[in-house]
């Protein structure tokens, strides 16, 4: 989508941000994430301009993170589904989302989350595999695999 | 930074990113993260044009996630460290990277990372703080506080 824009970073999270990182592209996987699938319901709840709007979704179906088919209710309409790929970034969302609840709204947060079976508050963590525990910024060990710039 | 980029929206991951969803502005986090503290030395790990980069470290200072102080070494000179609500940011980092290691990059992972004291593989997650359960994306539910435009 932003193919030469961090193209000196040879970065998994530079990469990233090359595919969803454009105004926009985040929260209309969010809305996806929501449910939304029809191009007026993304433009309504988001209230982007159709032809930015159309762009995202170009841009999300070319990168593999939503699917787009006839609407086999109405078959003049597309929708957009998140394929497995697109699903995975909701761990981005609910990072953005935890850390902008906390961080960056001056109010109550507008919504929250709970665990739908247990009605649990949820909470994003970074986890070590093998012993489990929760991790902060200086408790990773990093092994380049190459030099960073190539 | 962008106060009014998303402003119809009423919700904490859009009111994050109007902080941190500018162009660089997470890779400078990233850099910071990994320890980087002069401006130099953000400028040349990145790759960025000064005037962006000075405009980027403004911002975030403004917005409470770095702070700048003299460098000891050289008063002549600024440094910029995390604050905690920065530090808090590292989800957002390591949860990009997550999904740019498995889904960005064409290649092999330019690096990777794993717990410090046990050398366990790490993974972002979601989880329920009370039953523990990692959580997909159909395992949320969620309560509005108030219509989501006000």
């Amino acid at each position: 989508m932003l193919p030469s824009h961090y193209n000196s970073q040879d970065c998994s999270v530079a990469r990233a941000l090359e595919i969803v990182g454009e105004r926009w592209t985040l929260l209309i996987i969010r809305e996806a994430l929501h449910g939304r699938r029809a191009f007026d319901e993304f433009e309504s709840s988001l209230g982007i301009a159709s032809n930015t709007l159309a762009k995202r979704l170009d841009g999300l179906v070319e990168n593999g993170i939503l699917r787009r088919s006839d609407d086999p209710s109405d078959k003049r309409r597309k929708i957009y589904n998140l394929t497995p790929k697109g699903e995975r970034l909701h761990l981005v969302i609910e990072a953005l989302r935890e850390w902008g609840d906390e961080h960056a709204t001056l109010r109550r947060p507008p919504a929250s989350y709970s665990h739908l079976s247990c009605g649990g508050d949820i909470e994003i963590s970074l986890r070590c595999q093998k012993c489990a525990a929760d991790l902060g910024t200086n408790e990773l060990k990093r092994s380049e695999h190459r030099p960073l710039r190539i």
